[in-house]
């Protein structure tokens, strides 16, 4: 039910407090949530361009507990957290060798191109159903 | 208590999706911070130069009601929301128009440089005395 | 001939080296060319939205000649260098008080949202026509 | 005398346009010019940290070709172009799969922690000297 992405922190995430700035974490959330998808068989790509279905968050949270710095190697580790009818959450946990750097959640919509809430259909509801 | 700040979303803030990314609400936040310091005579960048004390952030929250568009006229309403001896926390509103396009918040700690928390000094309590 | 945008140093803009980091120039000049484009009576949102016409960049350039700080205050002159039939050429000067931090310039294609190239329309060539 | 980086195109990575946003490809140049010091067993952080050495960019060009889309995987080609005392220069191509969708340059001074212009010292020339 986990999902784990790894990357090194780019200099441009980093700020004059010598420490990765804080919006870069919800960057690397997505990146994250890309990645869960992914091994779950489920191309979040493929949901916009042949189901009409966009995943806009709605509510993001982080509580940053350890800084990161340039070059660091870090993992995402991504978990479902729940999913309703027109809601889905994911929680993320950021860390750095065995420190956990930050923590933290998103919730998102389903909604189609043009913007307006959908229910999640059948067949999308299927490539979820793996990860329940 | 409170302070505004305004500008336009640039096209760099959007995304495929055609609104603007939600990490960048964050980046938003933390300019209108600045101008909040600045309406009440505090230089930030001063803080840090000068006094030896940053304010990263320790959490952050944003929900996301509305998108906004590239070129929108977005206002962001800052309003201090309280603080103790270590930490401070600011609450903001986003807009264009009439439309609330998000609320959010965040906690900061008072570190120096080297990254160890600080008491806030008196000279610098009495800057923020007018905040509160 | 020449558009003056003006606006403050993000925190965000920053890098560990303590100045602004250099891709953030690039979205300097595209903030500028958008307030260029508006003071001609041309608002670039709906050459894409209504014209179907998009202004992709396909060459970059910038020289960094002194760095900038966060919160000082920016200046980005903008000029129209030249046009053609399918392309289009601005030069952008950035500034803090006397100093000139960066120059440097983009070309741009016209195409339209398949990402096909298109003759300017006369409509169009119209607008552009007050800045020749 | 080459290196390869590759990764994959976030989704905060593009703008409205559907496609990558075109300051990007100067901070995955810059990801790449990391990545091309550690393969010759230079740790750029290190130049920094232990040497105080900074190599700031002081121009960079970039032909766009080819638009990259969110999820495309990347690959950024880093070439050591030429170096003089003070100066360096590298060259890139961002291609994905047979195609090539931007090149191009910077260039970079040689500064220490104050901005002041050093002469590479030997211990760091003897670094270099793999890449030449």
């Amino acid at each position: 039910m986990e999902s784990t992405t790894e990357f090194r922190v780019r200099y441009a995430e980093t700020d004059q407090m010598g420490v990765v700035y804080y919006a870069n974490y919800l960057i690397w959330f997505e990146v994250a949530r890309t990645e869960f998808f992914r091994e779950r068989g489920v191309e979040y790509k493929k949901l916009e361009d042949e189901e009409n279905i966009y995943l806009p968050v709605v509510e993001s949270y982080c509580r940053y507990k350890s800084p990161l710095k340039y070059d660091d190697v870090v993992t995402v580790h991504t978990k479902f957290a729940s999913a309703g009818a027109s809601r889905i959450m994911f929680e993320y946990s950021v860390s750095s060798g065995d420190k956990v750097n930050a923590i933290g959640w998103t919730k998102h919509a389903f909604i189609d191109a043009q913007g307006k809430p959908v229910k999640v259909p059948s067949k999308v509801r299927k490539m979820f159903s793996g990860i329940k």
